[in-house]
């Protein structure tokens, strides 16, 4: 059924764009590297903004805006921080018609800029904590852009706290990457791994790095979330400091976070097939598309469109929110509109024939499995919501079931090359090795640390160095 | 009361920075002319957005999003624009650790871009009419930066729509027009007036520009929106054509509209006054803070913080979302705990003490007036919504009735001078001069052709070149 989809079995990279293209989610931009998020892309983007910006609500976080340039030297004040992200800035020289006096970064992450006002508005453990989110725009210098997964300007948030102690900072990490864990699983279906990363994947500063790591339809290892712990670094560097209650100064403790569009990514990898793109219902922001079809232009305005309004209406009244669209393209052939809610993704098709109206019935057609059903019309609002449930869990159970087929266990560099080599997916296996053994391991399998999973106490003996004591550690080829 | 804002009549532009510093509103940011939006201010941001997000979806608009860089040859292919905007692009030469082939502007507004990529979408009568929306971050440069009025960076909303016909674009640009003026008046109750631009306020690349203008407080007009006829030069630039219903090609018909974060700015200065800002309900995050008032802490943690919990709770429901909230700085006076909160523009303070609760009471208090009641605790959640709309029209109705008392009509440009120089405000006049005309009154005077009121038809003699057949024009000096 696919007309202008590769195979995913064929060539998996040219199919995730071909899915991009055929849904309409987005396009590259003239300036290489960067893309357009199309609408259908950014109500996708918007559905997955609100739930995660309602949950660092809840958890007790608010919005501000921190400014899109950082001057040069902030960036320089953090060693580790300034190596990792410099060579992916783009700079602007010139504003205003003059050449500034000290070249201006476009933001690649913003715990630079956003230090610096914390030490201005941070002075006693009263202010203390700081919790602030960020919706933005990010840029940093792609060599291969890919859309969604690396683009040069991304759109994401970025949390960034401030606070008063080691354990109440480490519990706030801990904390937003359980946040960002359970809203992958439960909204965007994602079976997602909560790890540790090693020595070697830390983000440029942090004396921690937590992140959610999922795996994609080709085995392939996503990072979809991080959950930094960054200690007193960017305190030292950027002067944050309070009186505590015993009227000592002291060092604020600091965390940051984010989630991007890469997220979309994710889904599509985990979830759509070659006919296009499936969403997971809870983060679909069509639900549910109702056609009526008829060639009949009488009884269109008369009966069908009528009647389809209203089971919209219905709909979103069972399901809590405008979530159903009622398709009234009726210059196209029935086959061109199905085709195009499958392409994009919607969860159930809703099809109003003549016929089907005559026996007081519309026919629905789920998109995970193509499964057909009459549904009485008067029962549609009460059994669509367990229908979208039940889509829900069964795409989240397959990509578990998928994670767990393509999980193997290894003790040795031997087998795990092997594995790598025949079949890909997630390696686990203890390890002890330093930045440079993770760097040989890559070099020699393309493979990387993804993770040392949290919910995995216990120690074992080394896979690479032979050390005892060793943690559990996912290895796997990522994008 | 006021301990640490300057008053109004004292210092117009001290009192403007003193109410963001004290509502903890914004903040400079270390790159000159850019902005930092706290918290409380960014909550108001999204609040503003909510509310246009919302009209700009009922009326069949979708979000979007394109690329923040834009190569610096776009800019170029429509003439006035370039003209208008190159001189405050911040412009990227390097990026990735290289020198760029060809610079980037970091977007002043984005028709070029969006322009470019519409010529690719558009191919048929049928991808008509294409009605997108962005929410982004802009940049041009500030050499007299001011917080939100004019700052390098700000966040806004662009519209960008493409029509088949010259009559649909026209009515698309009325039509936005008409949101803005809407949800101006309803929710940010500023009483706008809605014109069009004279010739020499144009949008650079626009063939009409309509605006809503409104007054602030020291009688000084502000831009809070504009709507931009664009006729086909976008079009012709960028080669945004289709083939009509007859099969010949034709350029489309586009428009543009936008607001900002200039529209906090139009808040402060039309409502506040000099204990600190005052929010019109509709558009305040928060619309009452309750606060449970004690020094013991036993009975807070009994009897006064819990049922302060229940009174929000009850609260949010009749007003129908989570818009109330608990004060729990015990810590504080309570003399600093009204002071924040009226500082802030909360419209209602809810004060509950031991006494009130005996009594079975709360201390209500208006933000507007600072008027007092007592009102039995059943009576509250029911009593509440309809003291919210009150100081809504009552603001709404403050601003109207100042602007029409600051309003003169003049026939002569003496006249106009005179109360240009004695009293200031909106001068109402009949005016059919030219470009330079506008340049000369404005070097003369201080002041612009504000707008031709959409709802003043009739023709009258020109006040500066005599000339008969003259529109309605306001002129102003503007922020």
């Amino acid at each position: 059924m696919a007309r202008n989809i590769t195979p995913r079995a064929d060539d998996y990279s040219q199919w995730y764009l071909d899915i991009i293209k055929a849904a309409e989610l987005a396009d590259y931009a003239p300036v290489r590297g960067c893309m357009v998020i199309r609408p259908t892309g950014y109500s996708l983007w918007e559905s997955i903004q609100h739930h995660f910006d309602e949950a660092f609500k809840e958890t007790g976080h608010v919005n501000a805006y921190f400014p899109l340039l950082i001057p040069n030297s902030f960036l320089e004040k953090e060693a580790e921080h300034v190596e990792g992200f410099a060579p992916e800035c783009a700079v602007v020289t010139h504003a205003g018609g003059e050449k500034l006096e000290e070249p201006l970064v476009v933001r690649p992450t913003s715990e630079t800029v956003i230090g610096h006002m914390y030490s201005k508005w941070i002075q006693s453990w009263r202010d203390l904590p700081i919790l602030i989110n960020q919706w933005a725009n990010v840029m940093r210098w792609e060599k291969r852009p890919r859309l969604f997964l690396r683009t040069s300007e991304f759109l994401w948030q970025e949390g960034h706290t401030a606070h008063s102690t080691r354990e109440e900072a480490m519990e706030e990490t801990l904390k937003m990457l359980g946040v960002y864990a359970r809203i992958m699983r439960d909204i965007l279906a994602l079976p997602v791994v909560e790890g540790e990363k090693t020595e070697g994947e830390r983000f440029p500063g942090a004396d921690n790095t937590y992140a959610c790591e999922t795996m994609m339809s080709d085995g392939k290892a996503l990072q979809a979330g991080t959950s930094h712990f960054l200690g007193q670094n960017f305190a030292r560097a950027f002067d944050i400091k309070f009186q505590n209650q015993n009227g000592d100064i002291e060092y604020a403790w600091t965390t940051s976070w984010g989630v991007s569009t890469r997220l979309i990514g994710a889904i599509i990898m985990t979830h759509s097939d070659d006919d296009g793109l499936v969403l997971p219902p809870r983060v679909a922001p069509v639900k549910a598309a109702i056609l009526p079809i008829s060639t009949n232009e009488e009884k269109i305005a008369s009966t069908l469109l009528p009647r389809a309004m209203e089971l919209s209406s219905e709909l979103d009244r069972s399901l809590g929110g405008r979530c159903t669209m009622v398709d009234k393209q009726f210059y196209l052939r029935p086959g061109d509109r199905f085709f195009q809610h499958l392409q994009r993704g919607v969860p159930l098709r809703v099809e109003l024939g003549e016929k089907d109206l005559a026996a007081g019935t519309a026919r629905v057609v789920r998109r995970d499995s193509g499964e057909k059903m009459d549904i009485p019309l008067e029962n549609l609002a009460s059994r669509v919501p367990a229908l979208l449930e039940d889509i829900q869990s069964g795409l989240f159970n397959r990509a578990l079931a998928f994670r767990r087929k393509n999980t193997a266990v290894v003790t040795t560099y031997d087998e795990m090359k092997k594995v790598l080599e025949e079949k890909g997916g997630f390696v686990e296996t203890w390890f002890a090795g330093s930045k440079d053994d993770e760097k040989k391991i890559k070099e020699e399998t393309g493979a990387t640390a993804r993770c040392m999973p949290i919910d995995s106490p216990g120690e074992g003996t080394c896979f690479f160095t032979g050390k005892p004591g060793a943690r559990k550690v996912i290895f796997a080829k990522a994008y």
